[in-house]
């Protein structure tokens, strides 16, 4: 930690400050500026806080030095963290698709998403029974019983399930009937929720804030490894700025920002990213070409019905071409994808190039 | 609702989105611009949604004509509400006051804050049981013993209580001791607790979530206020962009913006807002005069021991400083403030002026 | 300057940093940490640049200790700036109001317009005959023959006039007819315009541009005055971020800052700030308070005629009772303003309190 | 254009908007909604503008039906449009890279930087001579000289080249010395600088403002174009968040959205927008598979002797994998790529995969 010194500091106020963190039993170096004075608190092992130190006369800012998350860093496991569900194995060399609709609205809905994507090379259903709305009086979700259809989906397709929990009690439940627990951007800092998340035994993707930072990202993620959860699965699904072309801005520098600082898997969600049917399937590829083990969609066979987000749900036709421009992107870099292979083969074979959705 | 048309939209397209808000027992009215097509929806009464109709093929985008929030609105309620607690208004004439530390750490802590913000005017006292803390490793309050201490504020000092609720067990002990529940701005949008908030019988503070529209925040007033419960006060404490010279950016316009919507009373929390001590009585002022029908800031003894955000925290000096400050313009402005009234009229006879705080 | 090395930084990547440092003269001070290191670099007198160090392998991050600005500095300067210009003074006790239309669209607009701001107690008086528009199909001001009227201005109502400037030539014209050259936001980074700026002799208006840090504001300034012209007015008038409720989001926060860190006069201009007229009273009241050294509004006498941005222009009738209210909280604050003072003791004799535009 | 009228709207309001409208010539359109009433307009032929209705008592919003910029919109020239500059061809199948050093610092430095990238595939050179620095302490690059250098590398190299203009001088030099003229994020709305590179017989490459909206960068581009050039190149650079992790927020998502609505080429700037060189290649990566024309990167053989931006510049090392990885996506996408094909063949031939940059 570095203790940076306002330029008007006493000699009095600086000695005070030097005074404090030896009073804590750390160590402090002075660094004298051209203009200002700079003091290194080193074997502080967080005898003294930021917080403390920041509140002393005369002080301008503090320097962290060393990183605030710990279980979710590369300094403290080296090796990338793959998570296996089944087959399915989040992090490796496969670049896993999630897809279906944003809301479970009935079994025949969800059974036939199901079967289309499942077809085209998804390897992971998604559908929520609980949905964060941002108006009381949206669609709310089917809750238990789009549990109740998703295990069903799971049962008679084969594929890996994921919802997302609101709250204790819908966590619980997501995590009887499913096979991974997301958290949304909206609850990403419900540390309540977190810790709950790190009790259960199923992997949880965690969604990035609508405006966190990656260092509150990945102390988010050490809420719930710190109960003992390491499945961690991180997403980004576009923060909020100014720019309003599309629903959220979506950041994929946090895709090799995160991989270099954490081992956790991270998983790219265009569909919110953007917002817009026409930009998911662009964003996707560029998701997976910066490096993202997965890409989450969501998939309607019948948008303009969508008791929620019509306009960013994918047709399954849409879908199946989203999965073979995946599928070129994938095999050009050397890492593995469902499904689409033989098809590319084929159209490659045939000559056919140049003609991705724009 | 305004369905308007892209611009490359074809006749049939246009045609069937006319159908599908006929269908559903709507009226569309078309109306052609100069190189596009716009279709007014009226009489829908929520039997075709936005989403729905941003899903048809063709479609630009949708504009919405009458607010989504209802119980919120002035449209549906035009008198202010003004939220009694014992003899303390808020939302009326007077000018609240809220204050105390950041977190409770110890009886004598809270104490001893409390009888010097009572003596300086103070209606309010804060003060954090639960702490929603970034990082794990960070101090996360004193839980339950934390509001026996508030209990005891209250009976000792007769200062109304107010204490953040992080969950729903949470939230039942808050509501239990003290006298107004606060949601803090990282579960703005925990709609479950939000709606757990809604069956209480005690008032809620609602903060402003960090990238929250206006229109966001008073849908999540919408949610308690859906449940019964319409003593919402809501609370500016600023949002995040991309400035760093502040921990937050308050934005002092959402004021205006909310009292122009809505009748519910808003404050203005200058500490999150700013982040820096320094800057807090500045905007604390601006605040007032902006037309906040309140105003929240932490205060503690001994700013460089507290656990959590002494950077932001005034000394009871300062706040004496302060609610002379704000009394003199609360004063000006024909509105009323508790405390330092005679203070005020004392210096203000011996002509002391111009000696505030930069 | 402080270089903090990455976590997986080798023994060689350090050494190779500290032999860089002393190969450019400075000295390096190794500060290790818990899990990092970090080197102080001193005595480097721009020896070595923040650049070069960040490009060593190894190195994470650099931060600076001492402020980039040297001549906007409060380090180099203490005392405030006042700038007087025929007997108003900016930066002193008084609170000089600016007021106009956001363009000169004819004589009678602008005279009529005048007469009005000057009896209300505006002591200098805006309008543009050169608008820099988002759109080139927008009314582009009267250029050459909008100064002249502006001169007209000034020689039959005494007002001192501002102008904003666009490029070289403009600016040339503006300084030979008005008082003041302004430079507005969408230019703050124009370094050329900056430069020239500076070869003038007339005082200079700096607008933040629309995402500026306080720091890249106080550099262009700092441009300004490297050229030998010290006559710089700073100008917040509002960020871009997220929200929409207003057209920018005001920084008040900016007020207590510049002046913290610089002795330059500060003024709020709550027009552009909001962009809706019935915002802008609150809101001048907010930059008053928070210890702003002026005003700058829009005014004009047929707003829904106005060329340029109408909806954020009051009337003469709103700019009357704007000047009453800032008069109010003016000489509550002990500052001074002109105009206002006999109506307000009129007003307040009266009884007249409580009346404030919300 | 719609009208919508605040929900609190009398009828005389109503009424007066429709007499405006139609006292204007243009055709007023009632549609009543369920609590507030929208007004269309048609015809209007700019004869009444926004602003102007805006400032209409009773007004909420004006929402535009057609959109603002016409020379650059798809909606007037359905073809993309091609540049092309000796035989290269900007907007056509090839993806372009432009690469370079941040600025011209000596003859030595360009050329030896220049023969790298040209045979690693680049096809056009970029150098700054005029460098728009945030600080007046900072290199400001050679002027003139620099500009001399450039037009040495075209003539010895056979590249295309780029330098940014600075003001009405800068630019006519450049367009004297170069092929393109670029106009940087920092002027993308210095209205006379544009209207004077419209006035120039050179492709002119136009970035993204720091916070500028599609719609006010293709006004920018508009302004050019008015002035009879049509040669215009968009340049995505990232924008101002509150993202800290990276210098911008490379918005990626621009680029679908320019392609569809405007029919002139998007490259993407991964330099400007990561700032930071490991960064660097996973973002060209995306920004190739999101559908841009080309891509610009800075090179340097001394990054740490760089005086500009060292910390983001490519090695020429780094420059040649990025030109491989940047080959295999762009053939696997079915476009053209120059240079690194037949390594890339090799490579493959030789199962060489997995082995990209993270």
């Amino acid at each position: 930690m570095l203790v940076v010194m306002g330029q008007p500091a006493t000699r009095e106020q600086i000695e005070h400050v030097i005074a404090e963190i030896e009073r804590h039993g750390a160590q402090a170096h002075s660094i004298p500026g051209d203009s200002r004075v700079a003091i290194g608190v080193t074997n502080h092992h967080g005898r003294i806080s930021r917080d403390q130190l920041q509140a002393l006369p005369g002080v301008s800012t503090i320097v962290p030095i060393t990183r605030p998350f710990k279980l979710a860093s590369r300094e403290t496991r080296q090796a990338r963290t793959v998570i296996q569900i089944g087959d399915v194995r989040i992090g490796g060399d496969e670049v896993v698709v999630i897809a279906g609709p944003c809301a479970i609205e009935s079994a025949d809905q969800a059974m036939t998403i199901a079967h289309a994507v499942r077809q085209a090379g998804a390897r992971i259903y998604r559908g929520g029974a609980y949905k964060p709305r941002t108006s009381p009086y949206s669609f709310q979700g089917l809750g238990r019983p789009g549990l109740e259809i998703l295990a069903r989906v799971r049962r008679e397709t084969g594929l890996v399930t994921i919802s997302e929990a609101v709250d204790n009690e819908s966590l619980d439940l997501v995590a009887e009937y499913c096979d991974i627990v997301q958290i949304g951007a909206r609850n990403m800092q419900n540390f309540s929720l977190l810790t709950h998340a790190g009790r259960t035994r199923k992997p949880v993707m965690l969604k990035r804030g609508m405006s966190a930072t990656i260092e509150e990202w990945l102390l988010a993620a050490e809420y719930i490894m710190m109960e003992g959860n390491h499945q961690v699965i991180l997403c980004e699904r576009g923060v909020r700025t100014f720019a309003q072309h599309t629903r959220n801005t979506l950041d994929l520098s946090a895709v090799p920002t995160v991989r270099w600082i954490s081992h956790l898997p991270v998983v790219v969600d265009p569909s919110h990213g953007t917002g817009r049917r026409e930009k998911v399937t662009p964003l996707a590829r560029a998701g997976v070409a910066v490096g993202a083990d997965g890409i989450m969609v969501e998939v309607h066979h019948k948008p303009e019905e969508a008791l929620s987000d019509g306009e960013q749900a994918l047709t399954p036709e849409m879908f199946d071409q989203l999965m073979w421009e995946l599928g070129i992107i994938v095999q050009a870099l050397g890492r593995k994808i469902e499904g689409p292979a033989v098809g590319y083969q084929l159209r490659r074979g045939l000559g056919v190039t140049g003609v991705f959705s724009s």
